[in-house]
C-alpha cells in the first residue's frame, strides 16, 4: 500500500493500523517517494525510539533515511507494550494509593479494592494504544519527512542491503535498531500459562489475577509490582539481590533506597531480597512458586499470576550470522562511542547495545549514528545520566550518592528534607500532590537530598522520592555536568511550593564561607 | 518566655504555639543569646519569607540578625494563610477534577460532589498549620542559628531602633518586611458577612458556601475559584480585565491563556471578563452581587459567599510616619536594586516593595539586603522570572511569549504539543498524571510550547499547562538566561515520559541548519 502521496490523519492511521491488527490488511505500508532518485544514506532496521529518532535526525541534516519495521507503526515497544503502559500503571498506582490513604475522609469514599482491576486497565490500554501508534506514523511522515516501510519483516542481506517485502534496498549504511526482549531465566515451569513478561502481559492477559509473584528485582518488578499491589492483588517480589542495588542501576543513594523499599513494604508488598526462584508450580496454569529465601528456607507461594522481571536480552543471532557483528559478554551488540559495530558501515543503537535501556539513550544513540553517518564526528557519553523509577512514588536521582561523593571528595555537605534530628515528621510536602498527606501523614510525603562538594561548592548529586521532580532532574543533570554551585542554585528563582526544595535550601546555606549540612 | 537555652522539638513548639492561640500564653517568645555581646547588624521587622531568609543569610555570612514578628511563629502568611492553603486547595481541585472526569469508570465511584466541602478542607488546614509553624521556629533556631522575638508587636522608633515588648533593640540597619494584605476595593456592601479575602477565609469561614462570586481576576481568583468550582460550589469570576492579561502577570502566551481559561469554563466556572462589580447585596450577610458585564448589561448574581481577589497592598502608613520612607505610585515601598529605601540604613523586602508577590522574590530580596548590609554589594534583577498559577491544572511559563519573541527576534520557531494541523487530539499525555486522560479524553491532558530565536537557536520562552513541569521551569529560567540553544537541549538526557517534551522535540529539529516549527 503506497501512502507517500496521501496525507492520513490520526483517525485514518488508527483505522488502518486496526485493519492490520485484525488481519484485514496484510500488505506493507509503504511511505517512499518514488520520484526521489537520491540514494539512501542509511536504512534503519527497526523503527522504535532509536531508529525513528536516528532517521529523523539524519533527515533533518539533509540526508535520506529509510526506516523499516515489522509492526504497522513506528515508535517500537514503548507505546505498544513498555513505557506507555508502565506510566499508565504507575499513575494508577499513585492514584489508588492516594485514595486508600484518604479512604473515608473528606470527599473520598471508603476505598473498595474489588473495583480496581489489572485486567481493566490493560484492556483500556490495549484498546487505545493505536492512537499513539497513529500519531507516530503521522508525525514521522508529515512533520519529520522520513520515509518508511511498515508491517513488513526486514531481512538483512549484507552490510548495505535489506530486503523488505518484495523490495530490496541498498544504502551507504545500516543502522540496526531491533531492540530487546525480556530474558527468560532457566526456571522449571516457566512456560506455564499465567507466566508473563511485560510484553505478553499486555497482549495475553485474559483473567483477573488474585495474587502475584514477581521473579526478578528490576525496575519492571518494582513498577508493575507496586501497581498490582495497589489494585489489591497481593504481590511478592523474589529478587536475587537487594532492590535498587543490582548492577543495572547506578548511583542509588542508600537513604533514598530505604525510603522507597520500606514504602513498598508499608503498602503491603512482600519483598524477598537475596532469594532464588526455584520452580513454577501447577499443571497447565501456574498455581505457585517455590523459592529459597536469604536464610536458606524454602517456601511455596500460592499464586495464579507470575511476572518475569529479570532484565532484557537482544535477539542478535540473525545479525551475527549474516553480518558477523561482534557481541559483548552479555550478548548485546558491541559498539564504540559513535555507535559503530565491528562491521564497517553498520551501526547499532537502542536496546540492542545494552543498558541503560532508557528512552534518552535509545534516541540519543540514534542521533549519534545519524551525525556520524552524515560526516559529523560525534560521540555519545553514557557514563553519567539521570535515572528514575516508579513505585507508588516517582523516584529520581542524578549524580553521586552521598557515600560516593564522600569517597570521591572527602569533605561534602548534605542538604535534605526531612532534616535529621527531628522528633516528628515535618508537615511540609516534599513532593507534588502530597499536600493532603502533609496534614494527615507527613511521614509519607516524600524524601529529598542534595549533595555538594564542600570545597568546590559544586552540586554533585540529587535524589528525590515523590512526584513532580522528574522533569527538573533532566536539567539538573545538565547543570551538574556544568559544575553548578550551591551559590548559583541559591540565586535561582524557585517556584514555591516546589516538589524539591534544593534552590531555597541552597540559599539558606550559600552565605556560609565554610558550608554546613542542613 | 526565654527559649534560647532550651531546644524545643516540633511537638513542643506546636503545643506552645497552640497555647498562644488559645490565649494561655501571652508573653513574647524570646530566642536571644544574652551572653552574646556582639551588636546587631540588622533587625528584621517581620519574620515571613523575606525577613526569615534575609536573617538566615546574614547569619550565614557571620553577622548577627534579630527577627521580630507579632505572630508566635516565623514564616509569615505563607504557611498560615497563603501559599500552603492555596496548594492544599489546588491539590484538591486537581484531584476532584480527576475523580469527576473518571467518575463511574475503572475503580472510580460515581462522583458525589455533596461530599466535597470547602469548609472541611479549611478546617483541616486550620487544625494542622501549627505544625508548619513549629518547623519554621525549630529550623530557624536550631539549624540556622537566628535569634528572634515572636508573639510581640514591634514599634519602629527610628532607623536604628525597634521596641519589642519590654525591650528596645538597636542595630546598624533595619530591614522592613511587614508584608501586604488584600486590597479592599471601594464597593458598596463590601463589609457584609460572607465577604472574605484569602486571609479571612482561613480564619473566619464557618459555613459551607453553596454559590460563590469572586471579585477580581488575580491568581487568587483563578486558583481559589477553580477549587470552589471543583467542590461543586458554582463559582463566577468578575474580572475587570481578561484573565491572565492583567498588569501583574508578564509574558502570558495567548495559546496558553486560551487553553487555561477555556479549561476553566469547560469545568463549569463562569468567567465575566471586562466586567465591573457594582455592589454587594444582602442584609447582614451577603445574598448577591450586582455587576455590569462587558456588553453593558447589569446582572445580579445570587450568592452566599464572596471572595475578594483584587490584589494586595502594603500597610505602610506607620513606616512613612515614623521613618519618612518614600512610596511608589501604588503605595509600595520604593527600593533600589540593593533593597535600600530612601532612608539610609533602612532596607525593605518582600511584599512590602510590590510585585511579583512571589516566594522567590521575598526570599531573594531578603538575601539581597543581607549581602549589602554585610558589605557585599549585590543587586537583585527582577526583570525576568518564571511564573505559575493553578486552576485544576498547574500552569507555568518563563521567558517570552510567541508573540513577544516574534516582535523581538523577527524569525522564530515554535515547537509545541499538541502540534498544529491534527485532525484529532493526540493520545500522548502532555503533563504528569494525565495518562488516564490520554486514553479517555486526550484533549485535556495539557499544553506545551517552546519558542526559539531561529538565528541564534536560543530558547527564549517556554510555556506549559498540566502538572509536573513547575520544578523544571526553575532551571529552564536559569538556562534561558544563560542562552541555552536548541542544540544543547537536544543533547540533554530526557526522563521519558517527561511532563514537557522540550528536550526530545528539540532533538527532532536540532539537526536542521535552518530551523522549522514542529
Amino acid at each position: 500500500m503506497q501512502l507517500n502521496n496521501v496525507t492520513l490523519g490520526i483517525a485514518e492511521w488508527r483505522d488502518l493500523i486496526r485493519r492490520v491488527e485484525i488481519g484485514e490488511v496484510r500488505e506493507p505500508l509503504v511511505n517512499i517517494d518514488d520520484s526521489d532518485a537520491a540514494p539512501w544514506d542509511a536504512i534503519f532496521v527497526g523503527g522504535g525510539a532509536a531508529g525513528r529518532f536516528g532517521a529523523a535526525y539524519l533527515k533533518a541534516m539533509g540526508g535520506r533515511p529509510l526506516v523499516v519495521d515489522r509492526w504497522p507503526f513506528l515508535g517500537g515497544s514503548c507505546p505498544h507494550q513498555a513505557c506507555v503502559p508502565h506510566h499508565l500503571f504507575s499513575e494508577a498506582a499513585r492514584e489508588l494509593d492516594y485514595m486508600r490513604w484518604n479512604s473515608g475522609t473528606l470527599w473520598f469514599p471508603k476505598f473498595d479494592d474489588s473495583t480496581a482491576s489489572i485486567l481493566d486497565l490493560i484492556s483500556l490500554f490495549r484498546s487505545g494504544r493505536a492512537a499513539a501508534h497513529a500519531f507516530m506514523n503521522w508525525q514521522t511522515k508529515e512533520q519529520l519527512g522520513v520515509e518508511y516501510v511498515l508491517n513488513a519483516e526486514a531481512t538483512v542481506i549484507d552490510c548495505h542491503t535489506v530486503n523488505v517485502a518484495d523490495g530490496s534496498y541498498t544504502a551507504r549504511n545500516l543502522v540496526l535498531a531491533t531492540g530487546a526482549q525480556t530474558a527468560h531465566p532457566r526456571i522449571p515451569g516457566i512456560r506455564k500459562r499465567g507466566v508473563f513478561d511485560f510484553a505478553s502481559l499486555i497482549e495475553d492477559l485474559d483473567y483477573e489475577p488474585t495474587k502475584c509473584v514477581i521473579v526478578g528485582g528490576s525496575k519492571v518488578a518494582m513498577e508493575y509490582g507496586s501497581f498490582f499491589q495497589a489494585t489489591g492483588c497481593q504481590t511478592t517480589i523474589l529478587s536475587r539481590s537487594p532492590l535498587m542495588r543490582g548492577t543495572s542501576l547506578h548511583h542509588v543513594d542508600e537513604d533514598l533506597r530505604i525510603f522507597v523499599v520500606s514504602g513498598m513494604r508499608a503498602r503491603g508488598l512482600t519483598v524477598h531480597e537475596d532469594s532464588a526462584t526455584l520452580e513454577i508450580l501447577g499443571d497447565e496454569h501456574v498455581e505457585g512458586v517455590r523459592a529459597r529465601l536469604a536464610d536458606g528456607a524454602e517456601i511455596v507461594l500460592d499464586t495464579d499470576f507470575v511476572l518475569l522481571a529479570t532484565g532484557e536480552l537482544p535477539a542478535t543471532a540473525e545479525l551475527v550470522r549474516t553480518l558477523g557483528i561482534e557481541l559483548d559478554e552479555h550478548g548485546f551488540v558491541e559498539v564504540d562511542t559513535q555507535m559503530r559495530t565491528s562491521v564497517a558501515g553498520v551501526y547499532a543503537v537502542g536496546d540492542l547495545i545494552g543498558s541503560p535501556l532508557e528512552m534518552f539513550k535509545a534516541r540519543k544513540c540514534g542521533m549519534t549514528a545519524a551525525r556520524n553517518i552524515m560526516g559529523e564526528p560525534y560521540t555519545l557519553d553514557l557514563s553519567q545520566y539521570p535515572d528514575f523509577l516508579h513505585t507508588t512514588y516517582e523516584v529520581t536521582w542524578v549524580g553521586l550518592t552521598e557515600q560516593e561523593a564522600r569517597e570521591k571528595y572527602g569533605e561534602i555537605i548534605v542538604i535534605q528534607m526531612p532534616p535529621n534530628g527531628l522528633d516528628q515528621p515535618i508537615p511540609l510536602p516534599l513532593a507534588e500532590g502530597s499536600m493532603l498527606y502533609a496534614f494527615t501523614r507527613p511521614e509519607i510525603t516524600g524524601y529529598q537530598k542534595a549533595v555538594f562538594d564542600a570545597r568546590s561548592r559544586r552540586l554533585v548529586g540529587a535524589h528525590h522520592v515523590g512526584f513532580g521532580a522528574k522533569d527538573a532532574f533532566q536539567y539538573l543533570d545538565h547543570l551538574i555536568k556544568r559544575g553548578i554551585t550551591i551559590d548559583e542554585l541559591g540565586e535561582m528563582n524557585e517556584l514555591f511550593l516546589n516538589p524539591e526544595h534544593f534552590i531555597q535550601l541552597s540559599r539558606l546555606r550559600a552565605g556560609q564561607h565554610a558550608l554546613h549540612d542542613l
